[in-house]
């Protein structure tokens, strides 16, 4: 069995607008059906001989996690926790570790969640390859074949070839001028460092404790604290924060001797900016790339990106990025995209709250949008997914008042339980208990009007939580 | 005295998205704090022996010229609703004969309602100029001294001085071609045709009764049909309909002897289109116009406008016009924006509304703006002026609920009549008669839900109204 492990990091700026902290870029859908996160399980589930793929991903981000999994309906392995952010070493370490746990032999294949890989035959032959050297303990790395001289990633140049499935890896190289680009992919000996990897769980954590033992030691300690919560596996948070910060190439790959890289040419990209996303998309005769309500007059090599009942109209302009969302339009000259960082950094300045979290909320529950707000009163849409139930609650603030206008919900109000149904409303008064439930098949939507001097989402006292957060 | 008139015509789409079909250029505030309607009354109920601003308008305008005049608070004098559009010759032609009607020896300052006048000194100046003209039977229209080679204006040439105050009329010259205007803006004996004219109200019927008589003709058969409706005078629409549609300049000024010019340099823009308002507008070091929340990295020479709730982040680009509005955004190349007609065009051809409406509506009550929509459901924010109300009225499709958000509303539901005020709600059965008032002197501010099969404008049975919509 292979044990796909899908590291879902990521902090969420590059693709601002859309990406947020609490959603960053592995949780979009921005080519195909599918977001990136669930492309990636998908794609590892559909491998032969997979096991469920186990995802290695941050406390804030478990609901979405949960959510993602639970569309695409595929079998899912644990969904481990991590306490705190650590890089890949000690994240890979925990993922390790549980694989073990349950098969000694376990062997590995890591993937980082935001990546896209176009050509997945390509892709299926080389973890084929990975694995025959995996099998003889080598510890793999994917090096992606480069078509141009790209400045922004690592290299590596492979060494002896072994056994007609891959190479010894000779070193790693930083990220290149563009000249030594250039004769990288003159030379033909060099590939990106891709960040995917395969080898035997036992391989990895014997090795890491060999060249990086404090990160084997917090991970293995953490572990140990390991307690399930619902889908997910939640670990010892100090136990974990022990660790050195350190990346698997940094601890591990470069300095290991048992270092092997097969090559592949897979379509791959890491979406690293918006002008990534537009090299690698779809685009029309004039070169753009237009998703949702877009009308346009003479544009050219452009990425347009509308939201939901809004329209974007562009006249005359050629080589720009222009992404919509509900609170936030971002329109960059294509070559000045990296910049977005900037404009990150100017929101975190001015304390603002833009590029932590989507007008949409997602909650274990389901979600919520700010619609409408003004002085003394917020409108928010709210979706309560079939079975799900908000906490038991109060606020002291302010009161509410529900519509419901699809699905049934149940409201408990004080001392009274009762039904909503679609056209139907109650009024939640300041200061009493209550809790919404969706005991139904079909989702329930309800526009709720809050009321009062202050409707900050910190104004609640949660009694009772069916998800841990009490 | 001298009676302004202000035309408040336009289609409004030369500054889509901001300016719609019901809310056209002269509506909208551009620049400073009021809009270019108000600022032309302000502007003319200065003027010393000033009447009350007579202004000529489209029936489908009447509420917001009405609002926009109650909010600068100035004596207005007649509102006269053209019942259809038939250009500015019989539209003037009204006016004349509403003003005759009450004083035979009225003079006339006309005004297009959607100029802006920086420098309001010469413009007043100018006027004086003028009305010395006016006093001997000249008809006087005012041209702008040009400061460069325009050539999407019409030219005035001028002839003989006439006794210091301005020259005869030489010639009216089409819009140049670049050579031409060149040549004229180096001769200094051309003005810009502004559409700005002065001269005594029956000098004006006399000389077209001359030259063009049935404008003349189906002016005073549709003025002797006048009923006075609230504050507006509606004029019989079959009798107007008769006039040719002609301009003042076609039909009048191009053809009498009498024509007289008044050059003025007043600082004077028509605001045809986003690069006038950029080039009018006052910019910051990197030659660009913000307005609203804007966050930008190396911008320059550009023009942005946010809208309310939602911020726009540039990077890296020049020369753009970047527009937002609640339902669409136009970015665009600053010299290509008179291309934004054929976005409008386009939204005609497809049958849609943003050329039309804004998603804020106004009405003679308030206003409304649809704030969320989905399958069965619609939520909307619902402003009613003080002392307004709504039509008695019913639904045959939907059912609405209505939380009081700031004011006290009246509500009357059925045979039933009682107060509603902030955080409280009632219900409005499908089919239920109802009302929403304001007695107080506050707006009142509520969300309405509806929720139903069919949710378009146009179901709604009107019982009464104050407005005549009945």
């Amino acid at each position: 069995m292979l044990h796909p492990v899908v590291l879902s990091g990521g902090s969420g700026s590059r693709l601002w607008p859309l990406s947020r902290q609490n959603q960053p870029k592995q949780f979009l859908t921005l080519i195909g059906d599918h977001s990136l996160f669930q492309e990636t399980i998908l794609r590892a589930s559909a491998l032969p001989d997979a096991g469920a793929p186990v995802t290695v991903c941050a406390e804030d981000h478990r609901f979405m996690v949960g959510e993602q999994l639970q569309e695409i309906d595929v079998a899912n392995g644990a969904i481990i926790l991590e306490p705190i952010a650590r890089n890949t070493a000690p994240a890979i370490a925990l993922a390790a570790l549980h694989l073990v746990a349950q098969e000694p032999d376990a062997t590995m294949l890591v993937l980082p969640a935001d990546h896209l890989i176009e050509d997945v035959q390509a892709f299926r032959e080389a973890v084929a390859r990975a694995s025959t050297l995996a099998a003889q303990d080598w510890l793999v790395t994917f090096g992606i074949e480069p078509d141009y001289p790209e400045t922004g990633y690592g290299y590596i140049a492979r060494g002896d070839a072994l056994d007609g499935a891959g190479y010894r890896v000779a070193r790693f190289v930083e990220k290149p001028d563009l000249a030594t680009a250039e004769r990288y992919l003159a030379e033909g000996t060099y590939a990106w460092n891709s960040g995917m990897f395969l080898f035997k769980a036992q391989r990895y954590l014997d090795e890491l404790t060999r060249l990086a033992p404090a990160i084997v030691e917090a991970a293995r300690a953490a572990y140990s604290q390991a307690q399930t919560d619902l889908d997910f596996i939640r670990l010892g948070k100090d136990a974990f924060a022990a660790s050195p910060n350190d990346s698997i190439d940094y601890a591990l790959m470069e300095k290991t001797e048992h270092a092997a890289v097969v090559p592949v040419s897979c379509g791959w990209s890491d979406i690293g900016s918006w002008s990534s996303l537009w090299s690698v998309a779809q685009r029309d005769d004039d070169g753009n790339r237009y998703e949702g309500d877009v009308i346009s007059v003479d544009t050219r090599d452009s990425l347009v990106r509308a939201s939901d009942r809004r329209m974007i109209a562009t006249i005359g302009v050629e080589d720009l990025v222009i992404v919509d969302t509900p609170d936030a339009t971002l329109v960059a000259r294509k070559d000045r995209v990296q910049d977005v960082k900037t404009i990150v950094d100017k929101l975190k300045q001015a304390g603002r709250q833009e590029h932590l979290f989507h007008r949409k909320v997602y909650r274990p529950w389901g979600n919520y949008d700010s619609i409408d707000m003004g002085d003394r009163f917020q409108v928010k849409r709210i979706v309560v997914k079939p079975g799900a139930a908000l906490s038991l609650q109060k606020h002291h603030k302010r009161a509410e008042h529900w519509i419901v206008v699809s699905g049934v919900a149940e409201v408990t109000c004080d001392d009274k339980v009762f039904e909503l149904r679609e056209n139907q409303s109650t009024y939640i008064p300041l200061g009493s208990v209550h809790r919404l439930r969706n005991r139904g098949t079909q989702p329930v939507e309800l526009i709720e009007v809050q009321s009062g001097s202050y409707l900050g989402e910190d104004d609640i006292v949660r009694l009772e939580d069916v998800y841990g957060r009490s």
